[in-house]
């Protein structure tokens, strides 16, 4: 059960977002620019990084939304996404992209924990600095998102099937005003 | 040495934002959003919450940002500011504030460290679901901040004396621009 009075229909992050509109708007803002650009990385890789962070922080909600986002633009290989998820360092994916994703690992225990050898690496295998810079905030932002979705108890859909769907909307369209803006009326709470 | 190749004559975050002037302006509104505000929390418990946080995250320069910030809306009490970042149980302030102090150090750890205890124990104390929704989300934000800043290992200046101009800045003006916003040239040099 939520810590707080929240809209116990809307799950996850949404119902927080609801619960506070003035932060909500920056914080949806953020996401889209962090998460829908394919300048340097693409919007997969940028999806596997947030499910990798939100898997190790063990938020539930933010590595299934997040996972099954990325399910989307990589032509619904779920297996892919889920052994990035938990064990990248044997997944199919390029060399560069592990590189960052063992910074990303980094940062997900602390700033500190990122060494000028890892950094070095990703760079020789083609990683530019707004690829680093890109790949430490979004692991910093998945620090922020998994703590505000746990921290506060909210809802979480067991039900593995309403993520897809979801997922399949913000490929499409983006974490646009219909999920994240305090601007906008809240949410069919009939969508997932 | 930073990371990436940021302007090293901007401390801090400040190098990183200027780095990636899209991403910091959202940021920025976040921030100030979160810590610019006296709606059941006093600028001053939102800036002692971030600092303490940036504390356990051994993140020096947030620390001592948002600690030099909470000294000028505490009338120059250095040792109370000290006291809450490394010990709060023993501190000069409310059980309220405590009950929340410890909340955000729950957070600090990860989302799913926050008990129903803890927050029932802050309702007790007179703590508002906005207050814990607050608490939860600065904690969770310098989560975010402090890896961004110490993932790219962006400069920090130890020269202790040079904090206490910058955030009397702060406390006069806010987090506005002059800060943060990539849409303003970025800030003078010589200022910190």
């Amino acid at each position: 059960m939520p810590h707080i009075n929240v809209d116990k229909d809307l799950p996850g992050i949404r119902s927080l977002m609801a619960f506070s509109p003035e932060t909500a708007t920056p914080m949806g803002e953020l996401v889209n620019l962090l998460l829908r650009s394919n300048e340097g990385l693409s919007m997969a890789d940028r999806e596997l990084i947030a499910a990798h962070v939100s898997y190790l922080n063990d938020c539930f909600y933010c590595h299934q939304s997040h996972g099954a986002i990325a399910v989307c633009y990589l032509d619904g290989n779920t297996e892919l996404v889920e052994q990035v998820k938990k064990d990248y360092p044997h997944a199919a994916i390029s060399d560069k992209l592990k590189a960052l994703l063992s910074i990303a690992a980094s940062v997900q225990k602390g700033g500190k924990f990122v060494t000028t050898e890892q950094v070095e690496a990703a760079k020789e295998l083609g990683a530019t600095d707004k690829d680093i810079h890109d790949t430490v905030l979004i692991a910093a932002a998945f620090c922020m998102f998994n703590r505000y979705v746990d921290g506060l108890a909210s809802n979480t859909p067991t039900d593995l099937s309403s993520y897809p769907l979801r997922a399949q909307q913000i490929a499409e369209k983006g974490y646009g005003n219909h999920v994240f803006s305090g601007k906008q009326p809240v949410p069919d709470k009939q969508e997932i």
